[in-house]
This record gives structure tokens, sequence and C-alpha cells, in this order.
């Protein structure tokens, strides 16, 4: 009998964001894996902290690269592959020996997360169960009271890589948006919105939901420094009824 | 001093799909107000059955039209508007006395939710804190095992209210889609996919993580009836590795 693979979102960083039923999956699994940079404990790892069950199996995941290599160098690619399927070997040896693997996942597991590298390679032999974690931009919104997307309106999520003249046209093309992966693109982010005429009502989260998280209008936004863990949020719902009108 | 108002996401259906934080809020409300169709139970209050504390105050809002009058109407409007002022009136009364209310909501509150009518109108005037909830749509992936977003997936979010035309051009036009309120949409949305050529890998999902849910590959649907909580999942990540390749 082989162990079960569980992709355990643990949400945007507040502990208590994390599920009933993923506290539940770490009280059952064997083994908890999580991925991360060489030498730091990565941020769903530290999300579940005073959380793991004393003295269960840790399984580190350490990336092999990060931002050294650019991600179309062939030299970035095959590491970067190499290390996924060693991770997946890894784990599934686990899974082989009859231990249940839970793999941490910061936000959802299936939304841009390290664990879908696992999933691919593993959920179609092994029994699998994902448990859906609340994502970062749920957690960003929650925090900063913005009414998202309402009735027929559209959303569309991008990544801030995106070049100038396609964030131009993608923001002007939806009711709301969210731009993920920000960082070193928010002047190109910033200039983007001002062309679109959607700079206005923009929000800028970073660290949504942990400790030190801060937010501002992006229009307000003096420098154009932003940590990995910061995104914009556009407000859709253009209908909605003035504030403070009751 | 006034009370606090909570929007309180309780997640796409299954109980253990809620946050710690929304038990706690639960815990500490004076109140737990939502909304449901006339002389029914909304899908968030079921969520929480056997959740809320013993001999809680609740605030049923109950909906004066739901699809009897088209949305476009001035009837409806009028009677909708009417009844989110009155609703947001009955909260208030509660918050005035110095009592928290928690507002459940499915989902995540501030993502299409019937919170967001409660919030426009009294976060303003009244501290407020809102809880992110598992949407649906995270819900269904999950539960389908499928890898919506990796890397610089663009994924849109889109209302099966839309015309044919505009799906078409909206589904060729991005990485992953979701597809909303398909319901009486569904012949419709079929065809917008096929003619877009994303029928194939599509994915139809009723009741996401309920007891009664179902799924099945949308190609392979064989009626054209769906229930209000179904959506259409339309998975990005095209360079994902092959299936069970370890």
């Amino acid at each position: 009998m082989s162990g079960t693979l569980i992709g355990v979102g643990t949400g945007p960083g507040d502990p208590e964001l994390i599920t009933v039923k993923a506290l539940k999956a770490l009280e059952r699994a064997d083994v908890v894996a999580h991925f991360a940079k060489r030498g730091r404990r990565g941020n769903a790892r530290r999300t579940v902290e005073g959380l793991l069950p004393e003295g269960i199996e840790e399984l580190p995941l350490e990336y092999p690269v990060t931002t050294e290599i650019d991600k179309t160098d062939p030299r970035y690619i095959k590491a970067i592959t190499s290390f996924y399927e060693a991770s997946a070997r890894a784990v599934e040896a686990h899974l082989n020996a009859g231990r249940t693997v839970a793999v941490l996942s910061e936000g959802d597991p299936l939304f841009y997360g390290s664990y879908m590298h696992l999933h691919v390679r593993l959920a179609a032999r092994y029994p699998t169960e994902v448990i859906p974690g609340i994502t970062a931009m749920s957690g960003c919104w929650s925090q900063a009271g913005i009414a998202i997307v309402q009735g027929d309106d559209i959303m569309t999520v991008l990544p801030g890589t995106l070049n100038e003249d396609e964030l131009v046209r993608r923001v002007s093309d939806t009711e709301a948006f969210v731009i993920m992966k920000v960082g070193r693109n928010l002047p190109k982010i910033r200039r983007a919105l001002a062309r679109a005429g959607r700079l206005g009502g923009t929000v800028y989260v970073e660290r949504g939901t942990m400790n030190n998280t801060s937010m501002t209008p992006l229009a307000d936004k003096a420098d154009d420094t932003a940590p990995y863990f910061s995104l914009v949020l556009g407000p859709g719902w253009q209908a909605r009824p003035q504030e403070g009108v009751a």
C-alpha cells in the first residue's frame, strides 16, 4: 500500500488563514515536504510554524537556482527540471514506503504553486488529494477591503513580467485585474497603468496578511522598490454605490 | 462604542474548507447575518451548520427577487437596491447597539459576494474586517486536480453571461480561464469553446467540494443542464511535463 500525496495550501501568510482541512492533513501526514531557497525557510513552512505535530519528519526541497540565472537560459531550464525530477523521486520514495506526504504550498497549491511540479509527475500514479488555500490575492484584497469583482465583471490575473504594451492592452480590456510578480517590474507596471488610465483606484499591497504588511494607493507610492510578495489590485464593480451612503 | 462588521468567507461548500480565522470570528460574533432566497437556507449558512455557537442570534437577509425578473428591468434594479439598503440598515442597527455582526459569504466575501453590498454601505463608518475564504474556483480545480496556472500564465475569470463572440475572443486570448455563472449559458459556452479550439482539456464541475459534487471533461458532458453552482475550468500551463512521467 503506497502512501498518499497531499498538496496542502497554507494560505497567504497569516497562520489563521489556514483551513481546518489543511490542519487535519498536517496531523495525518508522516512527512511534510516544503520548497525553499537554499538555506532559507520558505513562506509556507514559516506559516505552519507552531502548527506541525511534534517530531514530524520534514523533507526540505531546496532550489538549486533562483534569480541568479535568467529563466530562459538553457542552463536554468536544465537545472530546474533536474531539481523537480529529483524532488519528485524523493517524495515518491516516501510514498512507496507507505508514508503519506503533505507538500506545503503557500497560497493555493494549483495556483502558481511549486507543488504543481510534483503533482504532474506523481498524481497519476499515487493516491492524491489537493487542499485549496487562500490565495495571496484574496488575502490582499480582504486586508485592503477592496470590492474586487461583482456581478458580471471580468477579472484578469496578469504576471508583471509582461511587456509594457501588453500590460496596457490587458488592463484596458478588463473590469478588474490583479498583477502578480511585481518586484522589479514595478516601474513598468506603473507606466502601463498610467497609459491605460487605470492608475487611479489601483492599490499596491506588499506581504499581504503577514506581520510586516503594508499597502498604499499605487499612485501614492513614493519609490519603485517592491518585494517578491507584493501585488497590484485594480478593482472592478464600477457600478458600486458610493461609499458611506446607506 | 459601535460593534464590528466582519465579512466571513465560508469557502466553497465543504465545511472543513473554512479557515481558523473564520471560525474564531463566528465565536466572537453577537449576530450572524446571511443572504438567502426567501424560505431557503443559503449555501454559506448550510456550510457553517454545526459550527455556529449555541443560541447565537441570526439575521437572515432574504432576497425579494431572484430570477423571476430580468436583471436589466428597472423594477428589478429598484427592488434589489431597496433590499440591499434595508439589509445595511438592519446590520447597522446591531452595530450601533455595540453588537459585532459576522456576515456569512460563500466562497470569498469580496469575490462576487453579496457581502460586498453591505461592505460598500457600511465599511467607511464602522470598524470592519474581511476574512477571505476559499473561492468556488479554487475548490473546483483542487477537487479536479487541475494545474490551472503556472509561471507567467495569464488567468481570466469570465461570467458565462457574456455573448458567444465575446467568450470566443476572451478564451482565445488567455492561457487559463474560469467561466462562472454557467447554468443556462452552458450551450453557448460549449459552442464558444469549440469555436476557439479550447473545448479539449476543459473540465466542467458542479457543486464543487459539496457532498453531491460531480465533474467531467466538458466535451464528454452528455446534456446541457447545469446548476447555479457549476463552473468550467480551462487549464493553462501548456509547458507542463507529461502526466505520469517522473
